[in-house]
C-alpha cells in the first residue's frame, strides 16, 4: 500500500513540477495554451488515481496476497505425505543411534562467509536492524561444523531434519523451492577408516527400502582418487577443485561439453582433459578397483592409490552389511561442494517413477561424503574433526508423492479420528458434548460438529468423506432406552450398546477395526 | 575479518595521512622533529598489527563462535526433551481432529505490517538483495489468516508447530527467546456461538494433564464484556483498545499503578478509572454470571451483556466437559493483542515448581481467543473467517524440564539403541558388521563401536553410559561353537545363544523388557 501510495506521489509530484515549467515556457516562450492544457489534464487524472487510490487503501489491504517467491504453504494433505516420509527416514536414523540436534534458522554472516564458493551469492542475508549481522542458514552441514567446534565435540552421531534457504531461480515444478527441507545424518569423530562411511551407504538404502519409491543404485568415489587422477593426467594441483566442479557436471551434460569447458575455462590442457575422460566413463566394483591399483598411471600418485584402496576396502564393507550389489564405483561421480575430503557419494534413482499416465526421472535422491576440514575451520587452533555424512533429497521425494497424489495414485488421511459423535435429531448438543469428552478422556481420537443442530446427511458425509470409521448415532428412542447407535461408515451397519458401555465397546471395536487393517496391509 | 581488517585500513590510511600532513608541516612550519618520529612510531605500531591480523587470517577464521543474540542451539538432551513435550501436545490436538499446516518462515512484509501494533518494531527484516520485501513471521496465527485468505477457505481446524521471531530483549534465563516455537491449535469457520471455543479450553486441560507439570486454572474472559465495561464506566470508545492494554498489565503490576497509566498516560478520567478497578477485581464462576447479569451499570450495556451471556454458555460447555472446576472466569484477563474480538484465555500454573531445592513460579503457560475479524483483513471483499484458538506455551514449559534435568530431577535418553554389539577380542570387526547388519535388516535398534579393536571395557561403559539394555558380545571360543553371548547391561548377567537364532532371541529380550519397564511405569 504505502508503496503504491508512494510511486504515485512521486509520479504526481513530477508531473506537477513539469506542468509548472511548461506554465513557465508558456509565458516565457509564446508555447500553445493547447500543449499546457494537456499537462493538466495529464495532472488531474493523475489527481483522481491518486484519490481512487486513498479510497481503496481505507478499507481492507490490497497487496497481492501469497508466500514468498520460491517458497509455499504445506497444506494437510501435504503436511500429512511430509511427515511420514520424515517419521520413516527418522526411524532409519534413530535405528543406528543417531541423536537429534538442532541450530537457529539463522547464523552470524562470518559462520557461513567463504563455506560455499560461488554459490555464497544465494544466501538470504537479514537487515541490518542495529545489531549483530546475520544470514539465513544454506544447509546443515556448515552449523553443524559450527557446533561441533562452538562446544568443543569430538564425537556425534545426529540427525538434523530442518528448512534451508537458497535465493536460486528454482524449477519449483520439480519440486525445487528457496525454503526446503533438508534431512542429513552426520557421524562426527576419529574411527577407523570406511567404518562410519559405510554405515551412511546402509543408512541410505534402509531408508530408500522404507519409501519404497523404486530402483536406485549408490554412486560412490573418493576426491583423493579424483586429484590423484587429475594430478595423473597432467592437471596442475591448483586447478584440482575447478576440474573437479566441472566433472560433477557430467550427471547433465555430456563429456564433449565438460571437455570443452575444463579446456576453455578452466585452462586444462587438451591432452589432459582427454585423459581424465578416459578414466570418468569407468564404473564398476571390485574388478574395476583392481583394475585400478594396477593402472600404469594412477599406481604411480600416491592420493590416486589410496582413494583406490578406500574405495576397497568400502566396498568390502559394504558386503558385509549386504549392500555391495547397490553399489557403483563411479569415477565420474564428483559432487559440487569443495569441502569434501574423502569418499563422496550419491544415490540414484534408476528407474523413472510412473505418475498417473505418465513417467517421471528423478535422478539423485541423497547425496554427501567426508569432510574432515570443515570443522577444523571455526576452531581457533584448527583442531579438526573428521565428520562423515548424507542429506536425503526429502523434498523430491515429497514432490514425487505430492504428484501421486495429485494423479489420484496414492490417497492420505489428513486426520486420524476414529469416531464421530452425531445426532439423528435436534437438541443433542448437550448429550453429544458429554459423550465426546468421555471419549477423549479415555483417549479416543473423537470430533462432532461444532453446530447445534447439524443434520443427519451432513454428519454422514463428513464422515465419509474424513475416512472416519466409526460413528455415534444418539436419537431420543435409543436414550430414553439408555443405548446408542455405533454406525460403521464403511459397511453402514448399525447397532446398539448400552449407554454407560459405549467407551468400551467403542476401544473394542477400534482395535478390530485396526487389526483388520493390519492383516490387510500386509 | 574483513570488518576487522577494514577497520584497521581506515585507521592506517588515516595515520599515514595524518604522518604526511605533519611531515610537511616539519619542513614547512618548522616544527619539532620529536613530534614527526612520535606519528611515525605511531604508524609503525599499526603496521606491526596489520602484519599480526594477516597472519592470523591465513589461519582459521577468528570472529567470536556463538548463535546469533537471543538464539540458542539444541542439543540431543534438549531436544529429546523438546520432541517428548510436543509428541503429547500433538498427540491431543490430533485427537481433537486437527490438521497440519505448514508455511513459510519469512512473509511479504506487507502482510505482517498493522497487525501487532507497537510490537511491529520487533520483526526482523531480510535485507533487500532485489525482489521482494520480507520479514521473519512474528507468530502463527497472522500466516494462518493469510492461508485462509489466500486460499479463500472457510473451515478449518489445524495446529502448527514452528518457531518464530521477534527482536526483543528477552530474559533467556527465564526460556524466552529472539527465536522460539510456538505450538497452535484453531478452529476457522462459522458455527454456533462458544461450541469451538470450549473445546479450546478442552484441549488445554488435556495437554497440561499429559503433562503433568502442576496444577493450573483457566482464565477466561469476553472483549465484548470488557469493551462494555469499559463503556458503563465512562471511558470514551476511541480509548477502549488502549485501556485494554492497561487492563492487561494487572498480572504483573498492582492496580495503583494501572490505575495511574489509565489516567496520566490513556487520558481516562479518575472517575472512570474508579469504576473500572471495582470490576476487575471480581473473579468467580456461574455465581459471578448471574451478579453482573443483574449489575445495574452493565445490564444497560448491550455489549457487556452479550460478553456475560456468552461466558454463561462457554461455563455451561465447558461443565458438559468435565472441566469446569478448572475455569476461572476473571475481569481482569484483557490479554494484549489488538484482534483479539471475543473470548479470552490464559492458563497459569497456580503452584511454583519444584526444581532441585528450589522452587520457580511458572504463571501463564497457554493463551489464547477469538479473532474474527483478522482473515478479513486479508480478503479483498474484506470477506470474515471466525476463528478461535489457542496458543501452548511450550518454551515455557521446555525451560522448567531443562532446569529439572540440570537439577539431576529428571534424566532423558537421547538414543533408543536396544543393542549394542560388542567384541571381545580383536579382528571381529567384519563379524559386527554382519550381525549388525542382521539386526538392522530386523528393525532393531543397533549400535557398534566405530574403530576395528576397541576396548571390552569402553565399549561397555558406552553402553551403561547410553543405557542400552543389551550386547551382544563377541569371542573367539562362542563362535566357533557357533553361539554368542548376549548381556543384560543392568543385571550384568550373560547367557549363550545360539549364532543363527540371535534376531530370534534378542526380539524376545526387548519385547520383554519393554514390557517390564511398561508395567514398571503404570
Amino acid at each position: 500500500m504505502s508503496h503504491k501510495l508512494l510511486t504515485f506521489f512521486k509520479t504526481h509530484v513530477m508531473a506537477r513540477r513539469l506542468c509548472n515549467a511548461v506554465q513557465r515556457n508558456c509565458l516565457t516562450k509564446n508555447v500553445t495554451t493547447s500543449s499546457c492544457r494537456k499537462v493538466k489534464e495529464e495532472v488531474s487524472k493523475l489527481l483522481a488515481l491518486k484519490a481512487q487510490l486513498v479510497t481503496e487503501d481505507a478499507g481492507p489491504q490490497k497487496f497481492t496476497l501469497k508466500t514468498p517467491k520460491g517458497t509455499r504453504d504445506y497444506n494437510p494433505q501435504q503436511m500429512t505425505i511430509r511427515n511420514n516420509v520424515l517419521d520413516k527416514i527418522i526411524t532409519v536414523f534413530r535405528r543406528h543411534g543417531a541423536e537429534c540436534i538442532d541450530t537457529p534458522v539463522f547464523e552470524l554472516k562470518d559462520v557461513l562467509t567463504g563455506k560455499y564458493g560461488e554459490d555464497s551469492k544465494l544466501i538470504y542475508d537479514l537487515k541490518d536492524q542495529g545489531g549483530e549481522i546475520l544470514s539465513l542458514r544454506y544447509d546443515l552441514t556448515v552449523p553443524l561444523a559450527r557446533y561441533l567446534a562452538m562446544n568443543k565435540i569430538t564425537t556425534l552421531k545426529r540427525y538434523h531434519i530442518a528448512k534451508v534457504y537458497r535465493r536460486d531461480n528454482p524449477a519449483m515444478t520439480r519440486g525445487r523451492y528457496r525454503e526446503f527441507y533438508q534431512c542429513d545424518f552426520d557421524i562426527a569423530g576419529i574411527y577407523d577408516p570406511m567404518v562410519p562411511d559405510a554405515e551412511c551407504l546402509k543408512v541410505v538404502t534402509e531408508i530408500l527400502e522404507a519409501l519404497d519409491i523404486g530402483q536406485y543404485i549408490l554412486k560412490v568415489n573418493h576426491r583423493r582418487l579424483l586429484d590423484g587422477m587429475f594430478e595423473a593426467c597432467g592437471v596442475p594441483a591448483d586447478k584440482f577443485r575447478t576440474t573437479c566442479s566441472t566433472v560433477d557436471k557430467l550427471d547433465k551434460s555430456p563429456w564433449e561439453e565438460v571437455r570443452t569447458e575444463m579446456i576453455n575455462e578452466k585452462g586444462v590442457s587438451p591432452d589432459a582433459a582427454d585423459r581424465i575422460g578416459e578414466y570418468v566413463r569407468l564404473n564398476g566394483s571390485t574388478e574395476l578397483v583392481e583394475k585400478l591399483l594396477k593402472d600404469e598411471k594412477l599406481s604411480k600418485v600416491k592420493a590416486a592409490l589410496e582413494g583406490v584402496e578406500a574405495i576397497k576396502t568400502l566396498l568390502q564393507y559394504c558386503e558385509l552389511f549386504g549392500i555391495k550389489d547397490k553399489i557403483l564405483f563411479d569415477l565420474s561421480l564428483a559432487r559440487g561442494l569443495d569441502y569434501y575430503t574423502g569418499v563422496i557419494y550419491e544415490a540414484v534413482l534408476t528407474q523413472p517413477i510412473k505418475i498417473g499416465n505418465e513417467e517421471q526421472t528423478v535422478g539423485s535422491i541423497a547425496g554427501g561424503g567426508r569432510y574432515d576440514n570443515l570443522v577444523g575451520m571455526f576452531d581457533s587452533k584448527n583442531k579438526q574433526v573428521p565428520c562423515v555424512g548424507v542429506s536425503i533429497g526429502v523434498e523430491r521425494i515429497f514432490s514425487v508423492l505430492e504428484a501421486k497424489l495429485a494423479a489420484g495414485d496414492i490417497t492420505v488421511r489428513t486426520s486420524d479420528i476414529d469416531v464421530y459423535v452425531a445426532s439423528a435429531q435436534k437438541n443433542f448438543l448437550e448429550e453429544r458434548m458429554k459423550i465426546c469428552a468421555e471419549l477423549w478422556d479415555a483417549g479416543i481420537k473423537t470430533e462432532q460438529s461444532y453446530k447445534k443442530n447439524p443434520k443427519m446427511l451432513n454428519q454422514l458425509q463428513h464422515c465419509e468423506e474424513n475416512k472416519i470409521p466409526l460413528a455415534v448415532v444418539l436419537g431420543d428412542s435409543e436414550l430414553k432406552r439408555g443405548v446408542v447407535k455405533i454406525r460403521n461408515i464403511t459397511t453402514r451397519e448399525e447397532d446398539e450398546v448400552p449407554r454407560n458401555d459405549l467407551v468400551q465397546e467403542i476401544k473394542k471395536r477400534i482395535d478390530n477395526l485396526n487389526l483388520n487393517q493390519l492383516n490387510g496391509a500386509t
